[in-house]
């Protein structure tokens, strides 16, 4: 039996929705383990941060806080998109997924996938979409996902 | 010299931002050469576009409408995705390009891209992103965009 003070795995690393305050839980500093993320700002973050709160249900971050360290550990984000093709379908992006390093191996990655994907489908997308490199592959099989298209991108800066 | 009577191709084949009476140009029959796209009502479509307008110029979709026929023969669109990484940055999609089957060759494909590519550009975006098969990746890639990832896909329906 689990009590409040002994939370069992299923309760201890919950998935929940990006809070303004998570910037001081770590929240960029997780990011900069993907990818550039300098000199974000309190000010920068919390105007990004209502931007994206702005969309509503459209454009959704999420977290994984451990309870114990009190840091963000875990996140990723989807987005909703409205298209005219598939009868005004709609499809979920899904972007900027990322695992402390000091956290891998407790199926945190899996967790935050299985949240964004279960939003895009309560959205009513008709799939769901990631860009990831080859090496991340397997790990997005196992999530029931399958290779489609290849990514072209084009830099400005 | 050039008269209003008879437009030189730069002033021919001009990209514009859809309009909600593109729906009786073709706008939905074009659609269909990309993928599945049935039956969709004017309600839906126009429900659908004041959907899309919502977002401002972080979604737009441009069209090219042939003058002389009146019908919509290419179209694209981009929308754009506000992250915390890359310091705050924007990151510009691109999808759903498609030019009329009766109207390749005549690069129109290639100015829908640029119409799309300079608004991610002029909305301050970092890069502009696009999934496509592999068999397109010559023509993106003479658009000035080069492969980097792969893209994964999970259906619902």
């Amino acid at each position: 039996m689990q009590t409040g003070d002994f939370p069992g795995p299923e309760k201890k690393f919950q998935v929940r929705k990006l809070e303004i305050l998570d910037i001081n839980k770590g929240f960029i500093e997780l990011l900069k383990q993907l990818t550039i993320c300098d000199s974000v700002s309190h000010k920068e973050f919390e105007e990004r941060f209502h931007e994206i709160c702005s969309y509503g249900d459209d454009h959704l971050v999420c977290v994984i806080e451990d309870d114990k360290s009190g840091k963000i550990i875990a996140t990723g984000s989807v987005f909703i998109e409205k298209k005219f093709i598939r009868n005004c379908g709609k499809v979920g992006h899904i972007e900027d997924v990322v695992v402390d390093s000091s956290a891998r191996g407790l199926q945190l990655g899996k967790k935050v996938i299985e949240f964004l994907v279960a939003h895009a489908c309560s959205m009513g997308c008709y799939k769901v979409i990631l860009d990831c490199s080859t090496e991340n592959k397997a790990f997005y099989e196992k999530c029931g996902f399958k290779q489609k298209e290849i990514q072209m991108v084009k830099y400005f800066t």
